[in-house]
């Protein structure tokens, strides 16, 4: 659903530049004592290499968002002793003391900040070295992925997946399937992505799914508001020309930027005077624009409809059929996996902000009283890398937390809501996300849309930050009542009570042949409203009639102004044993593009030495192909070997590449490598020696090699693949092989 | 890609009552002896029970299009002597015979009728009793699919999938991609749905991807012109004051539907005075509706887009990363499963005609010169029922042929369109089609976009007629071609030549500076139009040059005159080591919504002597649910031999259901049989007492139980799943088991 963090809906709120907030100037003080004894420790860990400028800036630049806290517990000192030397010096300048002492401040704030950058460089992950054009390059050659139409110019946004991203998508979807939809028994959904706009209407986004954009008064070139003024700023902070005070006002502006109005981004614009950054011409004031991709269904052209941004409200119309499908019962929870379009205004950052992708959603609908989930207990040890909201605000650092811990103490707000946290955690690290990289951030209050309960983002830390991958958000009843209101069918569930009640029921009925002379074809949406109206409003309703002798509804800003004769009040009382509710909804939302793309990046290697030589270390399970096949020469014995070695995977559904080009094996073993392929099968010039038959299996990560009968082979690496077997129990059990030189 | 059938393109040709003709009237004429010796036979056999009249009417229809050639040639006999009559008493009328000779051939056509008829109920299957509403009922009260937002009034033409759907539709791709994408090494991709515009005007989408429409002057109200003349003749033919010469002239009509264009609809539509049939107001000529949705990318309105009518194109445009995936060699395959969009007029028939569909698709790129196939071999003695184009024009029945001999002698165009039929074939028997209602329709030649060389539909007979369900296209080097005149990105292979040869090359060179001077910014238009000169049409522009020192250049229709000045001809020779070729394409593309009806219908049963008792028989490869699990009691001595059943169950991946309502047993199995459930494990009182502990496994097609130990479940039903046993294996194998009545 829209709110859900990296599926914002309302989205004047942009994704801003929070960590900066979190992480850098505002961290606690300390004193600079603490600081010296840290220097002797980073003193002797300082080993690593020397490193050119950019590459210290990009480590620091990470490590300002690592978010473990044993590191930032380290670095945290030594930003606060280069901050105090900062502040001293704009201080000493604008005392205008004797140059004398500035120069000698600034000596040591410079010592200061080598200091911090040489701890950061010594502390720093092997991921923060990570080469994203080293990456990039590989992923494009051996087209994982690519820019959609290339030969047609290309659309930013859109992007082709090759056999090797198809494959890793396919995989991770049907491990998504199993994991979820399977497992916990979910009612699987496949609704349409054109979509009519009252459902959009009643959902909320045709009036709010847009961002504020603004255009080049002169060429009409448009711009997203919050992405030019967060740019504008940046570049305004490294201009030397720029006094000290605009730029703490820009600095300002930047952190509040996510609370931003179309005025204020109005104002800032303003008052910097930004222009287009290409042309340098003024800029018009910000501008609503829907991110709704439009269209028509029909010949007539005035059916409108639009591509559905998310996949959610196609769960949420179909409540009914699936509530009966589940023979009436709650909870239970609905899951869809299918596209989503957004039509960004100028997207960037490769799979992170496209216009079309692949999501997976789930709406657990849930008794709003009984939010409990039987299976809690199995998942309440589990420890999350939880970032509360409230750490956040007081810029703490994200905590390590069992979540039943997190659900007793009322950190996250119900049983479900910390189930479904836990699942996902495990789905992303089954999927092969870096557990040291993922972190569970709760929504600020300003974040999350008036209704939502609390909402956590799973966010990964990549080399563009921490993006939000998943949305894990509590959305109350909200949108089954949208829909009810523009329907008028009643999206609701009956609830046992625990024993029958009486009720009084007042009622307001519709005379509707008196109500046809009078208001003739509206007479139905009067009839409609009446009966919508709660018992408290008929009584009010009843009052007015009695003392006015007129009553004056209100239907979407009309007033109908209906007489005594029009209506009767019916009083009556019934016996209930059961009470209808609105169900709650609990709503993980998985962008699978994010996801792909963070493990791409986790998976990324370079072999230690060599360090051109890059390979991707998939978990198996996601590999887009599990196994290669080399010969190691082209000699016509090897050929009954290697047919022998190919029935034995096809036998058990193993997708494979043969590599039989001329090239080393050694040379070929990197190929495969590039790809992903976890393990290397290699037929030599002893496997149709041994009886049985033998072969080599190259475990890609390690290059570590065993030797095993083929017969073996099938059962052992879907084992690997399935994680029945870790590589370490296949090295205990076959004999290790030395040969076959990389 | 679009031409092929069921996705046919050039839609001005609308799928049309070819079969009517085929199979009625014109069938060759039988003397009446026949149907004398054919009447006692006939006879004997007539022990169905009597029918109503809808009934007997709709075997008839069934049967007409029921393609075995056993009971066509049967049935052709039957029908030449009804027809006989038929035009003896046109005869008589026109001739004013005398009223008792009339009267006299009335009561023997009436006799001749109900022969045939009575043959056709003896002879029909079982599936010509086949009652949709039925299959309807059940599909959508237990949410197989059913209409999209619906609570919003619905969509025509828009389907959502339920659980159930979800599943036999994932089972069903995931099949797909296993059959073709890994046992044939396919390369899969994954192109978006949104396409720019001049993609698909390359394509030849933007300008003749239509229907034609005609709309209700006064209200608007539109029509698919072929559809409204269809549904307007047959209404004439039924209607009894309408004149046997109208009809006649009606049918005509009917048989050239067709091959009609805008001006013959018109014609027809004002000759027989047609009108609206819901308004009957008059209509308009013919209009040509676009049939793909449109939209815009990006915020300023001006990059338009389409969604894309079918998924080719994608595979097409990364034509150049796909060959280079694999090393430049053909032939290779490309496949893609996705979604596709058609803004159609008006659609019914359920999934058969829907505005977003999941379809599978494979560009298969060839060697234009060499389309054999290394694999034929297999499939070469595998029999198709072929229903060629001869075949269809001579009136002729389809025959069952080995496809090897059917590319022998040249029915069908090559080896590789041949392998992929028989593939075609086994993946629609693997997934539940009934062999006998499926046939392969090779297209007429005015079928065929002119560019194709040979195409064959696989059809599947159901209730709505023989479907256009998969298309199987040679569709030459058209669509690389296209894209390469759009782009001048060059979209080919090279071939190795058996030797070097030496080549002349004559050039047009664009002389940019005196261009630029006379053209401007046309230039770089005329530089690409003379690049692409063939060298004969560079001799004859030079030629043109020396004899008028002019040569008028045409570009889309827009004249550039170039003076000798402003390019230079040149000449050299080269000794070529390769050749470069535009691939040949070969197209299997398949429609998955509408083979999943058909799959539907086909295993759509009633019990025998209760036909209120309907269910599905699924094969369990693609069943949505493979086990129930149903405890004879809620006692909870059942409830850890439950536990057991369910973990092996899921330790073999095995999806199931848990009934533990109160329900008989009987009561329970009908509810799991009619969502196609095939094994229903069944736990009892005896399940605990056995060592080990054992369940009762219920087939749910014959409703013949074993009994077994729950360690044994696992395998069994997955090896039944995936082919490897079959019900009768298990049978043999372990006790049967009587108890549990239903």
């Amino acid at each position: 659903m829209f709110s859900s963090c990296w599926i914002k809906t309302i989205r004047h709120i942009s994704v801003s530049p929070r960590i900066l907030r979190f992480y850098s100037s505002d961290s606690p003080f300390f004193k600079v004592e603490v600081v010296s004894s840290e220097r002797k420790v980073q003193a002797k860990k300082s080993v690593a290499p020397r490193f050119e400028k950019k590459h210290r800036q990009k480590i620091s630049d990470y490590l300002k968002q690592m978010a473990t806290p044993e590191i930032e517990a380290q670095l945290a000192p030594l930003r606060a002793a280069v901050k105090e030397y900062g502040d001293l010096i704009r201080d000493l300048k604008a005392k205008k003391a004797p140059k004398i002492d500035i120069d000698k401040a600034v000596v040591e704030l410079k010592a200061r900040k080598r200091r911090l950058e040489e701890t950061e460089i010594a502390l720093a992950p092997k991921e923060a070295s990570f080469d994203r054009l080293k990456l990039e390059d590989l992923l494009k050659r051996r087209f994982f992925y690519d820019q959609s139409f290339a030969i047609y110019g290309g659309v930013t946004g859109l992007y082709d997946f090759g056999p090797m991203g198809c494959s890793l998508k396919a995989n991770m979807l049907q491990e998504w399937r199993k994991h979820f939809i399977l497992e916990e028994g979910m009612l699987e959904v496949d609704c349409t992505s054109l979509t009519p706009e009252p459902v959009l209407k009643a959902s909320g986004h045709v009036d709010r799914f847009a961002d504020w954009m603004v255009k080049d008064v002169k060429n009409g070139e448009c711009f997203r508001a919050d992405h030019l003024i967060k740019n504008s700023i940046e570049k305004l902070m490294n201009d030397k020309k720029v006094s000290a005070e605009m730029k703490k006002d820009g600095e300002d502006a930047l952190a509040r930027l996510e609370g931003f109005d179309d005025k204020d981004m109005h104002e800032v614009i303003t008052r910097f005077k930004f222009k287009s950054p290409i042309t340098g011409n003024d800029l018009t004031e910000p501008i609503a624009f829907n991110l709704m991709f439009p269209t028509q269904i029909g010949p007539t052209g005035d059916f409108k409809a639009f591509l559905r941004p998310e996949t959610a409200q196609g769960i949420f119309v179909n409540f009914k059929r699936l509530l009966e499908f589940n023979q009436g019962k709650l909870p239970f929870a609905a899951a869809q996996i299918g596209l989503g379009f957004r039509n960004e205004i100028s997207p960037r950052q490769g799979l992170i902000r496209v216009r079309e992708f692949t999501m997976c959603e789930i709406e657990h609908f849930v008794d709003p009283e009984d939010k409990s989930f039987p299976k809690f207990a199995k998942i309440a040890d589990q420890k999350l890398v939880l970032f509360s909201a409230c750490n956040q605000l007081d810029g703490a650092p994200a905590r390590e937390v069992a979540i039943g811990e997190a659900v007793a103490n009322k950190t996250v707000a119900n049983e479900t809501l910390g189930y479904y946290m836990a699942r996902c955690h495990q789905f992303l690290m089954k999927v092969g996300v870096d557990g040291r990289r993922l972190r569970f951030r709760q929504h600020l209050s300003n974040e999350m849309a008036h209704y939502a309960q609390d909402c956590w983002d799973a966010e990964i830390l990549t080399s563009y930050g921490w993006i939000e991958c998943v949305g894990n958000a509590d959305r109350a009843c909200y949108d089954l009542q949208q829909h009810f209101k523009a329907t008028n069918v009643k999206l609701v569930a009956e609830k046992k009570l625990p024993q029958p009640i009486d009720v009084n029921v007042v009622e307001a009925q519709a005379n509707m042949a008196l109500l046809g002379k009078s208001f003739k074809k509206d007479s139905k949406k009067i009839q409609t409203a009446l009966q919508q109206l709660t018992s408290e409003q008929v009584t009010a309703l009843e009052e007015e009639l009695l003392s006015k002798q007129i009553y004056n509804l209100d239907i979407n800003g009309e007033n109908y102004p209906l007489t005594p004769d029009l209506l009767n009040i019916k009083k009556y009382s019934k016996k209930l044993h059961v009470q209808e509710i609105t169900p709650s909804v609990i709503e993980p939302s998985y962008g699978i593009g994010r996801i792909m793309y963070a493990l791409l990046e986790h998976s990324f290697r370079q072999r230690e030495g060599d360090e051109q030589r890059t390979f991707l270390a998939f978990k198996p399970l996601v590999a887009p192909i599990k196994c290669s096949i080399l010969p190691i020469s082209a000699n016509e014995t090897l050929v009954p070997v290697m047919e022998a070695v190919k029935e034995e995977l096809a036998r058990y559904e193993l997708s494979y590449k043969v590599d039989d080009s001329s090239g080393t094996i050694g040379r070929r073993y990197a190929r495969t490598d590039e790809i992903g392929i976890p393990f290397g099968i290699t037929v030599d010039f002893d496997s149709d020696k041994t009886t049985p038959h033998t072969v080599t299996i190259r475990h890609a990560e390690t290059m570590s090699q065993i030797r095993l009968p083929i017969s073996e082979l099938g059962r052992l690496i879907s084992d690997l693949v399935a994680g029945r077997q870790q590589w370490s129990d296949a090295e205990a059990k076959w004999p290790k092989f030395e040969a076959n030189a990389e």
